[in-house]
């Protein structure tokens, strides 16, 4: 059985709207797609301190789950191995959150199909689903790109805008 | 840069003087190491509830280092690519544990170098180090196994009985 490994925030986890919600909060203004479209949000001028957040315990345990994410990962588990994979090695407190959060909304998927890393060069597998160019060009297997603000610009991969267009690339190949 | 990737459990921390703690709580005496050699001291007949601790908090946060591991790993990073693994998934608070306790006893490894996870299938190198011969059998490198009781009587793969005797490994190999 082929192996798809499967990217967390920005991919399953939607992370923008508490991005939204905390630039509002230290701004005043919500900003507009156009200002940080290309980036990160914590990358438009000025606004670096709101990656501090992701340090701060709560961030990733509320976080709302990816339109079609759950139905389309169920759908792949019949023909693929499917891990669910996390750089989340960076912050303290997203580990044991992102472990209840994927308990919670994604409990269909064995613990041992997932995991948490600092880096995604010591994975292996057979296609790579991930919003991070960087990931994805260290991978050996095929690379999809999904799509997420900040890659916008990025070429150099297959790209899914959502999880319909991955359901329907992995229906053509049936489990190849 | 060659990968190694290095277990935790039982290849650089220490669980048997813990189990033997509470095998001896649990049943008012310490087992000889002849009753569990060859097995995991939860498989001793009788003693399966012994395995129910490692879903208690704490039981990762204050394990020992095992001898030698903190020097030889330092070593080795200068020529190879070190990542630290573990097989975290199943243990619920283990996540938080590890990840204090490889902060705490082996600050010199960078979080993007460590890894947790639920099956070990999914991960790449050109070496391991790991105590149980079903990681090591899906290992695309080099297997090396890292002696504890429970794998005395394997005999499929290269056996480190120390940490001794990984740098003399590597010494000969010099980054190869």
């Amino acid at each position: 059985m082929k192996r798809i490994l499967i990217d967390m925030d920005e991919v399953i986890a939607e992370v923008y709207p508490k991005f939204l919600d905390i630039y509002e909060k230290e701004f005043g203004r919500r900003p507009e797609q156009a200002e940080f479209w290309g980036k990160k949000i914590y990358d438009m001028p000025g606004a670096e301190r709101i990656r501090e957040y992701l340090h701060h315990r709560g961030f990733f345990a509320d976080l709302p789950v990816i339109q079609g994410s759950q139905e389309v990962i169920r759908e792949l588990m019949e023909d693929y191995e499917v891990f669910i994979n996390s750089a989340a090695m960076e912050f303290r407190y997203s580990l044991q959150e992102k472990y209840d959060w994927l308990e919670m909304h994604f409990p269909f998927i064995p613990f041992r199909n997932v995991i948490f890393c600092g880096d995604k060069r010591a994975l292996r597998g057979d296609y790579m689903i991930d919003d991070h160019a960087r990931n994805l060009r260290t991978f050996q297997g095929t690379p999809l790109l999904f799509t997420a603000s900040h890659n916008a610009f990025e070429t150099d991969f297959i790209r899914m805008n959502n999880w319909e267009e991955v359901r329907n690339f992995f229906r053509e190949r049936q489990g190849d």
